[in-house]
């Protein structure tokens, strides 16, 4: 690598020229790394529902043509920052850095699953509802608006389709779950999946996570009462990790193939 | 009292016949409690805006015609018992109750004001925004959308009148107070306040906390985008106070005429 210091150096890469049009694989050149950032040699990646959204250009801000595995990335004085002398070995990329300098870093907030109370452990039930483990009262129910096979995978036995209800399908999972549902994690990147899952919480105490990104024109809607009703609803980017000191022990989970459901997870990994 | 136990009692009463139409004061014959129930003599009653919302056939549910001081009274097995041995001197009737058994009663949270870690003792600046104290790096600001002269008798010091600005409001903010506030309480009962008051929130931290009951037709519109970057949107009722553990402490306090701020205790008061 030392040879190609400060040097342009070819590459080739899958090249996103217009919205929706197939990849282009060709040799690019790429300028030396600038300030804040580095060269990395791509040895695997693939492509998120976040980067596909861009690529249809329906993601919010126009990124093309560009280079997929990048458009997600984000760089800037704080967001990025890269210490040249602890690179070593397989780096994991991410779309997030961690400064731990800025109001953000600093934040004591642990990650989602942890602000949830998710026992990752203990999913058993329904899908899209699963069997989460908090502390009582909360001991029913979490919808993750995953596939059914993965939801499988992971040992949720009960499902619930949308498109077979004679009714609003937050109606059912509420009576299926005396009242609502205590804990909802959304990632399906569908408006309508996302108003749902809120609606479908018990009023009280219901926390709702919105993980995914949506379509550039979607608008969440809800009528007011819905939150008035001491029900929560909480966005978050990467899970809320911090990745220089979160992801080190996700890392370790995946080599020791200990499974977790927790969709800010698997959307990272 | 004692005469009228069991009894059909009259009283005089303020009662709204039809939607928006003038009280009418008049005399009312009164059914004797029924279980779960109580009468109270009532000295000193007053209508909050949820309460004209109601009169104005604006709320979620029908309860015309009634008596407006009763409209947001809620009576159930579990919510409104009374335990009439305890009565005792005066009384705070209040629109929730505290069985101290259900899964509501059991939560562990605490009141809204506890959440937010507001220090009602340090508001000193922006109106509708005002200064707080939560754990830094949450050392700015607050949304109060109160009128000004109840903001400027609590200390609020500065001021934003949408209809001044040449941009959203909430653009305004966001620029006044280094890219959005830490913390927001929003009991206007207006739907552009209401979502101005999230919108121009933080992004990594901030806490949004709905407490006015809107207009049956009103709807919260917000792009998801507006979610994920870790903004935390709540609801409320009653401030997430228990009546009977949390109530005596306020009133202490207005006794002692100490001076609070947060909406959610104005008004109940």
């Amino acid at each position: 690598m030392s040879s190609t210091v400060g040097q342009v150096i070819l590459c080739k890469a899958a090249v996103a020229w217009e919205a929706g049009k197939p990849l282009v694989i060709e040799e690019v050149e790429v300028a030396p790394p600038q300030k804040m950032g580095v060269h990395l040699k791509i040895l695997f990646t693939s492509l998120c529902h976040t980067n596909v959204y861009f690529w249809e250009a329906m993601g919010q801000n126009p990124v093309l043509p560009g280079y997929l595995n990048y458009v997600i990335m984000y760089c800037g004085e704080c967001w990025g920052r890269c210490d040249r002398s602890s690179i070593r070995g397989h780096l994991l990329p991410v779309f997030i850095g961690e400064c731990k300098e800025c109001a953000h870093c600093k934040l004591e907030e642990s990650n989602m699953c942890d602000l949830l109370r998710i026992n990752t452990d203990t999913v058993t039930r329904v899908g899209c509802v699963a069997k989460i483990n908090p502390p009582a009262p909360l001991d029913k129910v979490c919808v993750l608006s995953c596939g059914i096979s993965t939801a499988k995978k992971f040992g949720v036995t009960e499902f619930v389709n949308p498109k077979e209800c004679k009714k609003p399908v937050q109606e059912v999972i509420a009576e299926m779950t005396d009242g609502g549902i205590d804990r909802s994690v959304e990632c399906n990147v569908n408006i309508d999946a996302t108003i749902s899952a809120f609606e479908c919480g018990h009023d009280g105490w219901v926390v709702d996570v919105l993980v995914g990104v949506l379509h550039k024109d979607a608008v969440f809607k809800t009528h007011p009462v819905n939150l008035l009703n001491e029900r929560t609803l909480k966005g978050t980017f990467f899970g809320n990790y911090k990745p220089r000191s979160d992801l080190p022990s996700v890392v370790e989970k995946y080599k020791d193939n200990v499974g977790f459901v927790c969709p800010t997870l698997a959307y990272m990994c």
